[in-house]
């Protein structure tokens, strides 16, 4: 074991799945794991397989695609897939990672006292012998097995000793202590780590890992105060997102551990020029958005420059800078390409950035980006970033917009007309009024789809290069009646996540972003009822604007 | 001195407004004064009164109009203003605040050798004898001085002991150093303050505060444990905001000192329920969005019950809870009034929501609200903060926005018509294709006002309850020529900030509320430009839209 070098556990895809409204589809989770296999993870949790069918083949398909290479000839990145100390849920687990060159079973059990007394109705004996019968028996499918006893920040310490004593004993290579209601202070998580390295049988032999939540403000404090107590692998997310206050964030930890090396002493193996990247992906995917004062990848994290003239004046650079933009691989969003780039030039941006499409997904994003070319003069990186990942977010189309049309303002009623291609390939034209542009638009919408549901949140990613940009809008939305099957949360055992379904759509037009974005959510929720699941295998055509102009009748 | 408590010193109106395009009107600031004091700030740090006329005369009528009776019938806050260690920036504090019960003077100069080298071209004698001097003409004033030696963090301890001795000879009452560059890890910054308390002659008769900011994520971990080690004052701000990462947040420090009294035994004076009010209040006038996944005050900080069905069976409250919702303040947003609601139950519940409102402007909220309750069924609490914070916002009105009509869709350009009356009092109407319909409403109104600037924001605050409710809109932008006069930025001496303009439009329409929001940040810059100040005395009558219904020719 490197002793200076401090292993980054990914969860974005697990933990940071879990908040509200995050719920991404496969092809989502797929390219955020290529970026975080690019980014320089040494594991990614890609999921709790045992959630739902879908969830178990997500986990599978990042298993197979991105746990047996990586792009930049290093060892590919450890799969690690979360699973309740129970049979079903290890056995679901292995399932999902085994295809990966090294997989990972992460099993965990609660250990506190109101936790085990409220959630589990559990003997603290009764939980010593689960965790050690479910820990040999992940080990018989797999050599890397990681325990958690959840909610160790409010477990007894010395209970905490014994049981993570046995689960070493059953055969756990990692021991993750997670603060899982981020009560914790550093001094208090510090000494917790301290003690479990000095009290714990057997624990030199293992990696011992830190799981922090943000609930107070102190999750970045308290993994590095576990760091500095011995912990060599901390568990993190792109943007630190995860329910509540969200969890400890990626980028926080390495670069505290980058820029402060001198005093921590340790390493990463995170490329941090791809931070940025990664943020913005996950950003875009889960439609969280980063607020502009947030360390590290917020908008004005080193935009004070942006507001200083220099008149004249030479400054020292490090006056007010601890960290160079580039560190992060943050540049300045410039023109990329206009109206009369090729192909070519295209696709090698593309690479570039990031993106490996296959060549039908290349066809269908070059003559997207034409078709933005027409209408917008240059083209930058940020307008790509969008018109990807709309285009990688996008689910089968039940129903596809052929056609919109909108006329508002202060002088009348907002009328929106939407003409829709169903499942029938038929068209079907409404008109509906509403509150406002975009109130009318969904109104007419849901003439068309009855699919009854109530809308959580419609959100319109800020725009901060002219408002000719691209504009992105995502929503979220609950199915109304029972007829979505639930999905299994880990934590809480006999209680069920709702299922929400959320919605991304790009377009110069925001009315039409807004538009795309509710049919790809209600396209989702259409998909998850199970009642079109023949059409699953057969991608919908969808019928060019530009050839379609009869008005066609409902 | 109560050593159990620690005070609150709130800088949102100062390092807080120093973000880039935090830039409040002084309606906006006087109004977040007041949520301050209600809150139970000890100290509101007003403005830097040097920066322009403008600043000193926004920290003037908080001193009159908040610093002088506490509607709760506690003391009123002490009003500080901060100045550079120079005579003119002393005098122009003590201008502003000296009208206030208890006011203060907050003077500072910098001690590390990086800035006395490069940004001040000082020796450290020099710098000793500019700190009495300076200190000692702020004391002839005032009684209640403050001296903080700017990037402490990065400072000698030993001179800083020197420094902080000498400017508590010359009078200083309270002795704050900041983390400037937010460089330190919690273990640097406890053992900082430990060593200015063990070391500097005469500490224990003044007050010592602390000043972090979070460019790594630790400003809450180095507040805390700058208390741990003595300190009595923590500088914060509402929802963490400030230049770059931004300021310690004063919801976090709050709460865990609350949330964990058995761990810190201390308190502070601030009425938490309160909290969620500010927060919003802050975020809905600087235009900077909180994260959902915000410590606290983030949507989500409460939300993982929201996914989370019980299925019939019973959980125990504090299983995944360390706080309760209503501990902040947090209530769901319920119907409060409908389109039958009269002026006495509009203005009750202004005043339950902590508004108080002179005859005049309730007049013309509740015309406002009245017209919306036309177009929305139900109006919610968050409605009437929209429509409040949107009232209270506006500028004096050069243009008023009287009509706009907009086509868009799938299938044509985008176009807006706009009529506006003009300082010349004549209507003026503008038509415009774009890229989208706001792009093409905006240059409709270009059209009409030439005023050249760039933009460099637009973002649409996330709705959260049904997409009939009314949008909110914020931009911001810089004037392209030089006409504005400049502002002076307190760290950067020789330097100066550029003049950004933010404007917030509401309405149900949401590209009604994008004109709105445009307009009013074209007017705040025509106000600047300072060409029509025979106007600013004269409150523009708009003409109703309904009344005016004949088409006007350009």
């Amino acid at each position: 074991m490197q002793d200076h070098i401090v292993k980054i556990f990914d969860t974005t895809l697990r933990d940071g799945e879990q908040s509200p409204g995050a719920a991404l589809t496969s092809s989502e989770k797929l390219e955020i794991a290529k970026m975080l296999a690019r980014l320089g993870v040494d594991v990614i949790e890609a999921g709790f397989p045992a959630a739902s069918p879908d969830d178990l083949e997500g986990v599978r398909r990042i298993a197979l695609e991105v746990g047996n290479s990586n792009p930049d000839g290093r060892t590919p990145p450890v799969i690690c897939g979360l699973a309740r100390a129970n049979k079903a849920d290890i056995d679901a687990a292995w399932k999902a990672v085994q295809h990966a060159a090294h997989p990972r079973i992460h099993t965990f059990l609660a250990t506190s006292p109101i936790h085990m007394e409220f959630k589990l109705k559990m003997d603290p004996e009764d939980v010593v012998e689960q965790v050690r019968e479910m820990v040999s028996y992940a080990k018989t499918y797999c050599d890397d097995v990681e325990f958690s006893p959840e909610d160790a920040g409010r477990s007894d310490p010395q209970f905490l000793h014994l049981v993570l004593g046995e689960a070493i004993k059953a055969g756990a290579t990692t021991i993750n202590i997670p603060d899982t209601v981020g009560y914790t202070t550093p001094e208090e998580f510090g000494a917790l780590i301290s003690g479990i390295i000095a009290n714990t049988p057997g624990i030199e032999n293992v990696q011992v890992s830190v799981h922090c939540h943000d609930d107070l403000g102190l999750a970045t404090a308290n993994t590095l105060a576990g760091i500095q107590a011995g912990a060599r692998q901390a568990e993190v997310t792109i943007n630190g997102i995860g329910e509540r206050a969200g969890n400890t964030s990626l980028e926080e930890i390495v670069m505290a551990l980058r820029t402060r090396r001198q005093f921590y002493d340790l390493e990463t193996n995170i490329d941090t020029t791809k931070i940025t990247r990664a943020s913005r992906m996950v950003s875009n995917y889960t439609g969280i958005q980063v607020q502009p004062n947030k360390a590290i990848v917020g908008a004005n994290a080193f935009a004070h420059e942006a507001g200083i003239h220099q008149d004249g004046m030479l400054k020292h650079q490090d006056t007010y800078e601890i960290m160079q933009p580039d560190m992060i691989g943050l540049s300045h969003s410039k023109l990329v390409l206009g109206k009369h780039s090729g192909r070519h030039a295209f696709k090698s941006h593309l690479i570039e950035m990031g993106y490996e499409l296959d060549q039908e997904e290349l066809d269908k994003a070059f003559k997207r980006f034409k078709e933005l070319a027409d209408r917008k003069k240059s083209i930058t990186e940020v307008d790509l970033e969008a018109l990807i990942s709309d285009q990688i977010s996008q689910p089968i189309e039940i129903y596809s917009l052929d056609g919109l049309q909108v006329s508002s303002g202060t002088m009348g009623l907002p009328t929106a007309t939407v003409r829709m291609i169903g499942p029938d390939d038929k068209m079907h034209v409404q008109a509906a009024i509403g509150t406002g542009p975009v109130d009318a638009t969904f109104s007419a919408i849901d003439a068309v789809i009855n699919a009854p549901n109530t809308l959580l949140e419609y959100s319109v990613n800020a725009i901060t290069e002219g408002i000719d940009a691209i504009g992105e809008v995502s929503v979220r939305l609950e199915a109304d009646n029972g007829s979505i099957p639930k999905r299994k949360s880990p934590q809480h055992s006999n209680f069920f996540q709702t299922r929400t379904f959320g919605g991304h759509g790009v377009d110069t037009d925001i009315i039409v972003a807004s538009a795309k974005a509710y049919l790809s959510a209600l396209n989702k929720l259409l998909i998850a009822s199970g009642k079109y699941d023949h059409l699953k295998k057969k991608p919908k055509k969808s019928i060019p604007a530009s050839t379609v102009h009869e008005p066609v009748n409902p």
